[in-house]
């Protein structure tokens, strides 16, 4: 069985990153040795997905460094690092988790073995959270082995296996007859480029379609699950995703389908008390109007090109972390999953 | 007011065809003197839209002749044309009309004033039932301003107005402040390229989407009805239209904002029981793995390009025809407007 695309390897003092902008056409490798080459790979979205852009930044703040290094320096890596995508923010949370074993050393001189050993938890914490998502979720796709995705949740947007995309890969492993279907995904298509490319690499069979197909195949019967990432879980269990997610919610409730959302625990967050309260980013108006640089539509149109959707959480069957599944979300269950 | 653009016009013994392939970017006029030039612009869709087509090809059947023609070479003409598009159900009946038309004079030989003046009847008949359906469907309009449309029912598929979007002109003509959401209908962008264009270039205040953002647009209470046309209606009221159509009636349903559907009483086919009955066309990989001629995703996938869906009756508010709106459609209301 081929290995999983990994969006980011730690090898030989280097982060080695897959070259997500040339995908699907080309599978290249980064390698970067200074802190400048991953700044531009995360600027450029040479890596993307929240979790995969952390543990580059993380491995990037000591890129060329040994020994020990001044705690000043590092802030200011630090600092730059996150200039790449201010927005990411996982990116600074990653940094910032590094910066934190750094100023807890009492010397004015940091040990880059130190942040080293951090960095590596990062990534392996990620690991970590993908598999157990995986094995959680492994009865639920077991049971519903005809799905349906949207976006990217995969390899790519982590460091392996992915949280959405974990259980797929489990049980096709495993032997279970799965297919899914692969919303494209407009505007940025990750759907297209990144899912049914790494699917498809890994020997999961998958069906690209355009995102206004889905209610199509599921009135044939085609689709017995959704299972999707999510940007953000509100303490009530409502959930930010991709643009397009809420719309596949509504569908699995007409077609009486459940609807998964797989995410690692650090998804949720207490202080976003409803879906209501977060901010839903506006992007520029050319991802709608233009593909890969082509404009397909008049000049001077008016666009409406929201990044995310709010997804209620009486439409989710299951928010599938990496601690435990949460069935039909409400406020008391996503405490108690906190442990709040 | 600036007036709509025509996508067939007769003048001067001549079919002047609104070339529809250099549609968003450029708006020029191919003026086809010869059966041939009429052959080509259907076969390439410099035309499109099944009644455009079948007026240009009712026009096409007689251009560059005068006086009279023996039948034999007609016959001859009209099977040429039927060939430009054979799936294209308008143009075989339209070329059909006009040679009954031929076939009944009694000499061998066949007045070319005569069909002239049949296919000038297509085309009136055409303008007639746009501007019916604009006139019956306006007060739906004008309860519902905020619409939002999929694929192209406008001015550029038939003679003018347009089905779905004729009461959407004539209610912003009249000053109701009408603001039309436009999915950009993947695979073939219909509504990014021809819907946004022709709204925009008429005044109509519109906002172009991807397909996927509609659940989110209705979320925030900003669509108050969806109006879209239909390529078949069957006897009991299902509706197939452009994928993606089912999609939204389902997200109607759920935001409880009413679902119509605009087309000429010529759509209801009697002898079509129910939407499942109705095959649906599936169409190239190439559509969804490639956007003009760019190819957006990896080779070698499997895709899905069905053409067409089909919305069930019980999801259709009202089908607004050139002879009467029949809400909550059911057969025995649909045999009565047939008056079957």
């Amino acid at each position: 069985m081929p290995t999983l695309p990994l969006s980011v390897i730690w090898q030989d003092s280097a982060v080695h990153l897959l070259d997500q902008t040339r995908l699907p056409h080309e599978e290249s490798v980064i390698v970067c040795r200074d802190i400048e080459t991953v700044f531009e790979a995360i600027q450029t979205l040479r890596v993307r997905g929240a979790p995969a852009i952390g543990i580059a930044a993380a491995y990037g703040l000591i890129l060329g460094l040994s020994g020990s290094v001044s705690l000043d320096s590092l802030e200011k890596r630090g600092s730059y690092l996150v200039s790449a995508r201010p927005t990411a923010v996982n990116l600074a949370w990653s940094v910032n988790r590094v910066m934190q074993v750094a100023r807890k050393q009492r010397e004015g001189m940091v040990s880059i073995e130190v942040l080293e050993r951090e960095a590596i938890l990062i990534h392996q914490e990620d690991i970590a959270a993908c598999q157990a998502i995986g094995r959680l979720g492994l009865p639920l796709v077991a049971e519903h082995p005809n799905l349906l995705t949207h976006c990217n949740a995969g390899a790519l947007a982590v460091s392996e296996l992915g949280t959405a995309l974990a259980p797929v890969y489990l049980a096709n492993e495993r032997g279970h007859r799965i297919h899914v279907f692969v919303d494209e995904t407009r505007p940025l298509l990750q759907g297209a480029r990144l899912t049914a490319y790494e699917l498809t690499r890994q020997g999961v069979p998958n069906t690209l379609i355009s995102d206004n197909m889905a209610a199509h195949v599921m009135s044939l019967g085609r689709v017995d699950a959704v299972i999707v990432g999510a940007d953000r879980v509100a303490i009530n269990g409502d959930v930010a995703n991709k643009i397009g997610t809420l719309n596949l919610a509504i569908l699995c409730r007409h077609f009486e389908i459940p609807f998964y959302v797989a995410c690692p625990l650090s998804t949720v967050d207490p202080s976003t008390v409803q879906g209501k309260d977060i901010e839903i980013e506006q992007r520029s108006a050319q991802e709608v109007t233009h593909i890969m640089k082509q404009q397909i539509s008049a000049s001077g149109l008016q666009v409406y090109n929201p990044a995310f959707d709010v997804t209620p959480a009486s439409l989710v069957s299951a928010i599938v972390t990496d601690k435990d599944i949460v069935y039909q979300p409400t406020e008391a269950k996503m405490k108690q999953l906190l442990s709040l």
